[in-house]
């Protein structure tokens, strides 16, 4: 199985919510589905589940040891297989470390978000994605918050529909993402 | 607002269970959500939840009511907004006859699946969109019944997303396939 060097972050703090203030989401099971089985699709290299709550990492632990070796592993092995992918860290600055330590050479964070127009362009980001290993990071609730874009910082252009409504699932987006960064631009 | 003539159809029946069995699936609250969400980014005309039970229907519309004009209406108007695009229906074919009604020409259905690799391709697809109002038929479970695939009847190409692993879900396709045919493709 070939592995590009890419990978996706999905974070849960620091997070903005409804009203504007950085909070801690709960992780949702279906998310960690639904992007490892985009990630595995794409082919990427890992998927960081970011929470610093304890009984989160441990709920996202029960997830993982049910599909990948439970009752799961042997009724939905596709699960399984990409559900292998995924590893759960504190805080974005651990995620960044272990690929980082995986990948073996410095590693370029790309932060995603909807109300991002004057991001970096897809194809920039395509070209930045061949140079270099690269982490793409999506932010549960309302987004990442304002902390997260220190100077300097790289961030990806939001996915836009053709209209005014921008309020894809966090599910959707990475799924769009993906299939721009790393998908067949012919088919 | 603008509205594509472009609608898709979300079908419960008849679609494969993992042994390849013909059944009826659950509706997915989270998939209603995550697909006119979607449908709504993309300025869809309409988004077909297809099922033919009586209680799945009446879930459907009671969480509908609640997004569209209960408490969600008000705690987060997008998701009213996204879910206005729903209609609930008992079959493909009342789908296809209701969205007919209201586009008042003939409508072409499009089916969709993970193992279509010699279906249409998503340029053709593309070229087809500007040409006729275009249903997108998205199947739950493991993917629509051999006998929706009637000789004539157009279906779309595979999402790959390069290696041999092909399990997205239905809301991650979905939000691939509408990127693919209606998003800008300069990003």
């Amino acid at each position: 199985m070939r592995r590009r060097p890419v990978s996706v972050a999905l974070v849960h703090h620091p997070v903005l919510d409804k009203r504007g203030d950085v909070v801690t989401t709960a992780v949702t099971n279906l998310d960690v589905h639904d992007i490892a089985r985009t990630a595995r699709t794409y082919e990427l290299d890992r998927f960081y589940v970011v929470t610093p709550v304890v009984e989160q990492q441990r709920l996202v632990a029960r997830l993982l040891q049910h599909w990948r070796e439970g009752f799961g592993a042997s009724y939905n092995p596709d699960r399984g297989e990409a559900l292998r992918l995924v590893e759960t860290v504190p805080t974005l600055e651990a995620a960044r470390f272990h690929w980082q330590r995986s990948a073996g050479e410095e590693v370029q964070l790309l932060l995603t978000g909807a109300g991002l127009a004057d991001g970096m362009p897809f194809p920039t980001a395509r070209r930045l994605l061949r140079e270099t290993p690269v982490m793409l990071v999506l932010g549960t609730g309302w987004g990442l918050a304002p902390e997260l874009f220190t100077p300097g910082m790289k961030v990806l252009a939001a996915v836009a529909g053709g209209g005014d409504y921008n309020h894809l699932s966090v599910r959707a987006a990475a799924a769009i993402i993906l299939d721009r960064l790393l998908g067949n631009r012919e088919e």
